[in-house]
């Protein structure tokens, strides 16, 4: 078997090219990355483990592909422009035309998305990737987790539901007569959804200063809304504490009070009919009522955001402009949790307390 | 068993706090990091493997240790002061008394060498760790493999062997003659070698401008002077291409000449006797006579640098002021290839060809 320096040498050093004179890819302990001026640094990890986020039957091409895609998808989700990415691959075994295939993948989303592989570790066991991904954003210009607030416009980009249920065409968990219902187009955009996310990077950009927060949906639409309003609270938390602090020792010249939070707390309502869904998630939507698949499916890769209605129309025009659907699913509002409508009407089954994917 | 979400909030976020407030760690889709002005990247990126990379009896605080120390050996290799890390763990199961020790291990070599655990992805599946760190250096002054020079001293920091012994130890793989003449405080040093690696982080930044080449030895002293030998022979040769190519077309009007290295390759002299060993490491050799622990056992962390004889004098002083043992094993010359002597004898058993860790 090759030993691990040419591996890196045949496999991943072409794709560390496109740097600069400046630059320093891979071959030496470290890269070397310039940084844009005034610029901060954004960096994203993710974990795929074969046999929880990918089969055993997955293509190497796919696994290359998702496991830069899921971290493309992190980036966007912080409003950054991509700058490298590492890789920390374990492999069970040196098998070339695994790596002539993962190579290939890597390299079709790295030319597709203009960022370089900047370096990595290649080691022996269970098969593991994790990619950690740099990007640059101007300075305090980063779109948080924490920006929403009370009338906020909550919405998402193109469709919902997708990735979860391509995995349950690939683990054939789905009824015949519902398979029967898909056509191949549809077959082929549930695969592609499962396999070959394709994160939300050009147009999360061109909306850094036009929306208030936002996540990525990797842990499911409701999972992840949650960490947006539970993000925006505890930053609400904090302000007030502050205020309060600062304004007590103004008035009093004593210690602070302890801390309490004087402003109500954020919550979202969506209405489920608004949620974009795509005509394959529709049918099984018509044959099952399984709402949880596009509630806490997970493996979404789209962008859950957060506008203010001031900003709507902007928006709108960017998803036009970048051939993005930007639908509105709900709005922030003054009562805690998130509330899941129908018409208007509150869903009583029990679907605001269904939770994301849990990775343990 | 707790969500990730908990394992995060419980565990790991209380090892993000030394960030500024413009910054963000754990809790976003991603962290946000400010960059120093006038300053460069560097990423660094390792992977352990239990099984592979420690043994299975290998102590969580121990396992969080290495899995940061390793890297902050490859941004020491590169000069670079380090910003953050983010961490990928695959661990089979949720054990809460594990993360506690794991949490402690991470929070001290972060107080250590004041970095912040910056975010990660935590999973559940065989025990995995990929650890990518970030750090900075002053535009183009990384300390690069590809600078060294005929004539450098070849040098290292502190003692060579120690890690690999270590691990002989622990797998209990001595003989009891050998290990009855180990004192106490020799095996306690051989233990933390391997357990608790020592990054170089310190003096790295302060040899910044003073040493041509680095690299960290992870893999074997020969090894990574071989490493340090290949990318400068590389760099050698672009030069030489690039100016043949523009000469020739000056003089010429005509397309390039076929490319060709018109420089000998640099090339190393190593002498045995002068490379620094630990009194364990001495007695290990006079019981055994076996080299090859020494210069390819790997696992030193110590750095392995070259350095021009003009700057020998301040290297010397730098590491004095930092306290760390730096000595000359060799020098770079004018001929291919690493030879080992002893007392300025080629040493004709085969050593020359000895390799490194091959991770496949």
């Amino acid at each position: 078997m090759a030993l691990e320096f040419d591996l890196i040498e045949t496999y991943f050093k072409p794709l560390s090219k496109s740097l600069s004179a400046e630059e320093v890819g891979i071959g030496d302990d470290g890269a070397v990355l310039t940084v844009p001026e005034n610029h901060q640094m954004v960096v994203v990890t993710d974990t795929l483990v074969c046999g929880v986020h990918f089969l055993k039957e997955a293509s190497a091409y796919d696994i290359a592909w998702k496991s830069v895609a899921v971290n493309l998808s992190d980036l966007a989700a912080m409003g950054a422009t991509p700058a490298g990415y590492s890789l920390g691959l374990t492999l069970p075994e040196n098998d070339q035309a695994w790596l002539i295939e993962f190579a290939r993948g890597l390299r079709a989303i790295g030319e597709q998305f203009k960022v370089p592989l900047i370096g990595g570790d290649t080691t022996k066991g269970p098969l593991v990737l994790t990619v950690t991904a740099q990007g640059w954003v101007p300075n305090q210009q980063a779109i948080l987790r924490s920006g929403a607030q009370v009338g906020d416009v909550v919405c998402v980009t193109q469709t919902i539901g997708d990735g979860a249920l391509g995995l349950k065409l690939v683990l054939d968990s789905l009824s015949p007569v519902f398979k029967a219902q898909l056509t191949a187009g549809e077959n082929q955009h549930l695969l592609s959804a499962l396999n070959r996310p394709v994160p939300q990077s050009k147009i999360a950009v061109a909306l850094r200063g036009l929306v208030n927060s936002a996540a990525d949906i990797s842990d499911g639409l409701l999972a992840d809304l949650g960490h947006i309003l539970k993000q925006s609270n505890n930053k609400k938390t904090r302000l007030a504490t502050s205020i309060l602090e600062s304004s007590h020792q103004k008035s009093c010249g004593k210690s602070a009070p302890k801390k309490q939070n004087v402003f109500a707390e954020l919550g979202a309502d969506i209405e489920l009919t608004q949620v974009p869904l795509s005509t394959a998630v529709k049918k099984y939507l018509a044959a099952t009522d399984d709402w949880s698949l596009i509630l806490s499916g997970g493996d979404d890769y789209q962008l859950c955001m957060t506008v203010s209605p001031l900003n709507w129309d902007k928006v709108q025009l960017v998803a036009e402009k970048y051939g993005v659907k930007i639908t509105k699913i709900g709005q922030i509002v003054h009562q805690s949790g998130i509330r899941c409508l129908k018409r208007g009407t509150p869903v009583a089954d029990g679907l605001d307390t269904v939770k994301g994917y849990a990775h343990f």
